[in-house]
This record gives C-alpha cells, sequence and structure tokens, in this order.
C-alpha cells in the first residue's frame, strides 16, 4: 500500500468531482459539493443511529439498497434536519434535479445535508447549485468537494492510498468531515470514500460495516452523535482488477486498506475536533474481550475531566483509572498498568493499581505534544483497542457557547 | 413538612458534628469531619459503581452491613483510592482510632474522603484530627462538617425538614458535596442524611436504594462517576415514633420526605457544579416508560453541546432534539414538544418533530436566568422524569485544564 500525498477523489478512474459557493453559507465559503462516477458504481453505507434521523438520511437509507449509484450531492449550511415532511419532500427534489441533470436515475443518487439542524433548504439555491456543479464536475474537483462539504472544521480531511489486486493497480480514496457533535455510532460525520475496485455489492457491505466499528466508531469529540451522519463509499471497478465476490486473498487486502483510509479519516476528524490542540489516542490492551478494550478505550477517550487535563498537559492519572473503572469494562483494578506516550518518549505513570513515582516535569513535557497516546495495560487477556479523541479546551466552549443568531 | 432554614445535621435529636482544619488542605481550609450519633443509630448506604473503588467505600461496604453505625469520618484533600493495600490498611486504622476515640466498635464507624486520587492518607494529620474532631463534636458543628466535606464546591449543601411522623416531631437533616466528576450511578458526591425516626435497617435501606435512582443519579455536571461516591443515612430513633418496620403510612410519609431532601441536595450540587453559572432541569414527561423518559432526560442534560449552548443563553433546541434522540429512548421523532422555562416565562420551540416559529430574543431572555427548564414532551404515554445539570462553561475547562503540582 503506497499513500499518494497530492490525489484527491477525483484522481480515481472514472470519478469527477467539483466543490462550489452555491450560497448556502453566509461566509460565501464553498458549500456545495459533488461525486460522480461516470460508470455505474456499486455502494455501501452506514447512516446515523440517531432517532432522529436527517431526511437525506432517511431517503439515503432507501435509494442505497438500489444496485447501483452514479453521484452523491452535498451542501454544507442547513441540515435538513428535523424540518418534517417538506424536508423529505426537498430531500428527494434535490435527487431528482440532479439525477435529471445527469440523465442518471433519482435511485441512483445519494445525498448529504451538514449544518444547522431545523432549518429547510432554500431549494431555489439548491436547483441552481446542482445545475453549476453537475456541469462543472472535473477530474481536478476533488479537494474543492473536500472544502464544499466543511462546517466548523479548520482543515480538509482527504486520502488517497493505492494498492495492487490481481496485478491491476487500485486507488481508495476518501474524504471527510467532522468537528462538533462526533462520537460513536456514527457523528456530524460525513464521509465519502471512493474506489475503482470492482468488488460486489454485497461484498463492499461487508468490508464498510465492519470498518466503521473500528473507525469512525471509536472516535470521540464530544459524545454528541448527529441526526446527519453517513459513511458512503463507491466502487465502479474502472480498475478491471478481478471482481471480488467472496472473502478471497484480494478481499482481505481491500478491507484492510479500507480500514486504514478510515482510521485515517477518522483521526484526522479528532484531531480536528471543535477547539481540539491535541489529538488523543487511546490503546487499551491484553483485555479480556474485545468489548472490555473498546469500551475502556472509548470511556477515557470521552472524559471531559481526562480531556481537559491533556489540555492542560497535566498527567492526571487518576481521571483516566477512574474513567476506565465506569466504563463497564470487565478487568481487575490491581492488574492495570498506565503510561503516556508522544514523539519525544514514554512514561509509566500507574502499575499493578497504584500510583508509581514519576517525574512530573517530564510527563508533562511528553503531554506537551499534539499527538499524545495513554497506554492503558490490563494485563489479563489478549484483546486490544485504540480510540480517538482531543482535548477539551476553552476554544470549544467558545464555539458551542456563544449565541449565534 | 416543614423546610427549616437555618438547622443543620447536628440539631437532629442525638446527633453531633464538627469540621476542622486538620491540615490535609494546603489551603488551610477546613478538612476534616464528624458525625456522631449518641445513641446506635441504623444506617443505609449506597457507594460508587465504578470498578475502581477507594478504600473507604471498600471498607464501608462491609462495615455497613453491621447492625449499628455510630459515626461518619470524613476528610477532604487526598481520596485514598488507587492506594493500594496501604490504602485499605490506612481505612482500617482511621476507623479503628475513631471508634477508640468515641468508645465504640470499629464496625460502628464509616469514612469517606475525597480529594486528589492516588495520593495516601497522611495518617499523622489524621491521628492527630480524629482526637481533635472526638473532642470537639457539638450540637452547633453540624455547618463546619459541611463546609470540611467541601474540595471544588463553591458553597456548602445542607437542608433540614421536619415531619410528623405518628404524632412525633421528625427531623431529617442533610448534608453533601458535589462538583467535579459527577454523574449518575453515584459520583464525586458524598452525601450524608441523618434523622431522628425510628425506623428499622431493613426499611431504611429500602428508602434508600429507591431514593437514590430519582435524585443523585439523575445529575450530571460532566459525566464522570467518581471512585469515592457515597451516600450513607444514619436513623437513630431519638424521636420515639413508633419503629417503622413494615411499607406503611409512616414509611411512605418519611420516603416522599428523605426523596425531597435527596433531591434538593443533588440540585444543589448540580447547580454548583464545576464552573457552573446555571441549574438546567430537563423534564420529560408523556413517555412510553420510565425507562425512556430517564434516559431521554439524562442524555439531554449530559450533552457537552446543550450545555455549552446554555452557557450562550442560546436557544439551540437542535442539539436538545439530537442528544434525545441518541439517548436510547423509545420514541416517535414526529410528535416531539419542546419547550424552554424559567421564572420570567416559557415558550414553544419545536413542535410535533419540527421547529416551530418562536421568537429569538424572548427565548435568550428565558435563558438567560439561573435557574432553567428543558420540557420535553414525548406525546406518548405517561411515564415522566427529571435529570439535573450544570451549563459548560470556560471556567470548568479552567478547573480541570489547569496542570496542578
Amino acid at each position: 500500500m503506497e499513500i499518494l500525498k497530492d490525489k484527491c477523489i477525483s484522481d480515481v478512474q472514472g470519478f469527477k468531482a467539483i466543490g462550489i459557493a452555491a450560497g448556502f453559507k453566509k461566509s460565501g465559503k464553498k458549500d456545495l459539493a459533488l461525486i460522480y462516477s461516470e460508470k455505474k458504481a456499486v455502494s455501501a453505507g452506514t447512516f446515523t443511529t440517531n432517532k432522529v434521523k436527517a431526511a437525506p438520511v432517511l431517503l439515503n437509507m432507501e435509494y442505497i439498497k438500489n444496485e447501483n449509484t452514479q453521484a452523491i450531492i452535498v451542501n454544507s449550511g442547513q441540515a435538513n434536519a428535523c424540518t418534517g415532511k417538506k424536508g423529505l419532500k426537498d430531500a428527494k427534489a434535490i435527487a431528482e434535479i440532479t439525477a435529471d441533470e445527469l440523465s442518471i436515475n433519482a435511485k441512483e443518487v445519494l445525498q448529504a445535508s451538514t449544518g444547522v439542524i431545523g432549518v429547510p433548504i432554500p431549494m431555489e439555491v439548491m436547483k441552481q447549485g446542482i445545475k453549476k456543479v453537475c456541469a462543472l464536475k472535473s477530474d481536478e474537483g476533488g479537494s474543492d468537494a473536500a472544502e464544499a462539504i466543511m462546517t466548523t472544521d479548520t482543515k480538509t480531511k482527504e486520502i488517497t492510498v493505492e494498492i495492487i489486486l490481481g496485478g491491476k493497480k487500485v486507488l481508495i480514496s476518501g474524504m471527510a468531515k467532522g468537528s462538533g457533535m462526533i462520537k460513536p455510532n456514527m457523528a456530524t460525520m460525513l464521509s465519502f470514500v471512493v474506489t475503482d475496485a470492482n468488488i460486489s455489492k454485497a461484498m463492499l457491505n461487508k468490508v464498510i460495516k465492519d470498518s466503521v466499528k473500528d473507525s469512525y466508531n471509536m472516535i470521540s469529540v464530544d459524545g454528541d452523535t448527529s441526526t446527519n451522519d453517513m459513511m458512503i463509499c463507491l466502487a465502479n471497478g474502472a480498475a478491471q482488477n478481478e471482481l471480488i465476490d467472496s472473502e478471497n486473498e484480494d478481499f482481505i487486502i481491500f478491507k484492510e486498506t479500507l480500514d486504514f483510509v478510515n482510521k485515517e479519516l477518522a483521526k484526522k476528524m479528532a484531531r480536528d475536533g471543535e477547539g481540539a490542540t491535541k489529538l488523543i489516542e487511546v490503546e487499551v490492551v491484553n483485555a479480556r474481550d474485545v468489548q472490555s478494550a473498546k469500551m475502556g478505550a472509548m470511556s477515557v477517550v470521552s472524559s471531559n475531566l481526562v480531556k481537559a487535563a491533556l489540555f492542560g498537559s497535566d498527567p492526571n492519572w487518576g481521571r483516566i483509572v477512574c474513567s476506565i473503572g465506569y466504563s463497564g469494562a470487565d478487568f481487575d483494578p490491581d492488574k492495570v498498568d498506565v503510561y503516556f506516550k508522544s514523539s519525544i518518549g514514554e512514561i509509566k505513570v500507574f502499575e499493578k493499581g497504584m500510583n508509581v513515582y514519576f517525574n512530573e516535569d517530564t510527563a508533562s513535557k511528553i503531554l506537551q505534544e499534539e499527538q499524545l497516546v495513554i497506554y492503558i495495560n490490563l494485563n489479563e487477556g489478549e484483546y486490544a483497542a485504540k480510540a480517538w479523541g482531543c482535548d477539551l479546551t476553552y476554544k470549544y466552549v467558545k464555539i458551542n457557547g456563544e449565541y449565534r443568531t
């Protein structure tokens, strides 16, 4: 697997993309993106588990059952959530207008909206915008699309990798947005991955379902799960590798690569969490079972007290031990070891359920880095899990506490 | 039931108390409290569900099985959590020293520690302190005791009420501390309630178990459940009412009163959450079942996004609807109504799953008050629940993010 630094989704064979300022955002920034596959592509996706689902989510859950998908249209600024029957009618119209412009079927169009909840989509803006993106889509527009799906994100989140499947070069490229309302089970998290791999819809479904669990569902910015989350993958087969329709060797390579892509996008979201200054990875090892490893890691990375301590580079292991304690994980408190790690070194701060002497200055210096690992050894079994999050800062409160009219 | 404004736990017949500065806190503030019952009292309590339990919690869980309890000794400054075998040995010694000074059995002494995790109790300070509090305990020392159990609390939390049971005047008086690491299933929350009611240990156990569920377990400051939480109630029978040993009328009056006391103490904790400027009550009504009502209320009151919005008096109903959506509550999104209420008025902001037009200035003014209610009508069944919390502020981040050496 090779990471292609300067490539984006429109560099994948047969895919075009574009992002424009259509007028959804008052700021005048880019706010409408189109991803288009020239060939019919198979699609798979996962959607928010929130009981309150935005109109585009409800519609996609229906349309993704269609054998093929050729376009994804995404606006930022309004979320089309809690907009009732009108919201659903608007979503249907968005698919139809896009389909007309691209001469495809409405069920081959998936869509996403992100932004303020409860505000209807300005449909005239949407109509004009769709016409433009359908006309402007290109082989260079991928990064513009990645920019157009941003809300409070401070940077675009993109990754492209190349693998060889049965002698054929295959690209997998993804773009995502995150920032606030990020937490397991999908969040205000949009992630779109395209690939020219030749894979059946059934197999793609299987890969996506598994891959989401260890990537997007293991990040937390603030514990809130949004109404609009989705992860969608399109595979158009343009690479002409032998069709992956069973769990063969190619399937495994493809899955491992997609896992990598999804984890990288998830980490980019965690690092760019609202107000964040640090990416925090919590690694729980030697757990009795995978559930305990996952629950423990998610609990630590989600704790406000831990997150605030790390903002202040405070080696407060007490809060870490406390948060794994209430996580529901099954473990023996008297066996736990805890380490802090970063690029400048590592330090053990807790051993066999007790504090150990450590140099607090060294620990604090390790925690001043931008990428931290909290390494927790439960010393019990052989299961492990990783979760990602960010620190809790004044800026998070400012972003979410400022009354925006 | 009458609330006695200027009374405290030492005003309850047969109880003495005291709080002193023994030297556990560097600040020189009060840090050691004793509650003492002259007569043998029955006791009941609930303790943290955190897998990592502090030494005093582990010891209390054993000692509270004893038929009688006569003293509770509490220090603030060090939590005696994650202190291993030494911590447990220290806790036993604390009970023994106290018992010796009071000429009672060590098993009749319960204890609590609150403060920094991982630091052992300075036992010489403890020994001298215990001697002093045992000598100084008095009928006037209740509020000093309430002060001595504080950590980052900004004010004491006390309440005393009077009821009549079978013609006898009965007092119930409680004191508590809260602030950080507050969340359901007990938190760094210490609550001690004493009463001169005559009630059997079995009945007291029953009352406490139920009462905690709708009070302390329905508050959230930051979602963290501490290693040291406990709620203990002592009843010494000095009021000479007829022994409550079944679920008779007196039992019901006693239970309702204790529920009130516990809820008031819980609300005081929520209002005094670290950095909080507002008390937030979330009331979910007309739910399909009590679990849905409780999960919904707790989810909204725990959401960082909701809490930050309320800090800024932002009538952001979208975050409220979103957080009830991911709570696990069973409801139909298209039936939900949401109101904001405070002393200056109420306003409907969401109706039947959709935004309604409302005056944002009025809504924001309602939210500028210090006590807010988010009222959520699920319009489905007949179950209701209340939860309490506070806003998320810069100060919370400051308190928990400043590196304290």
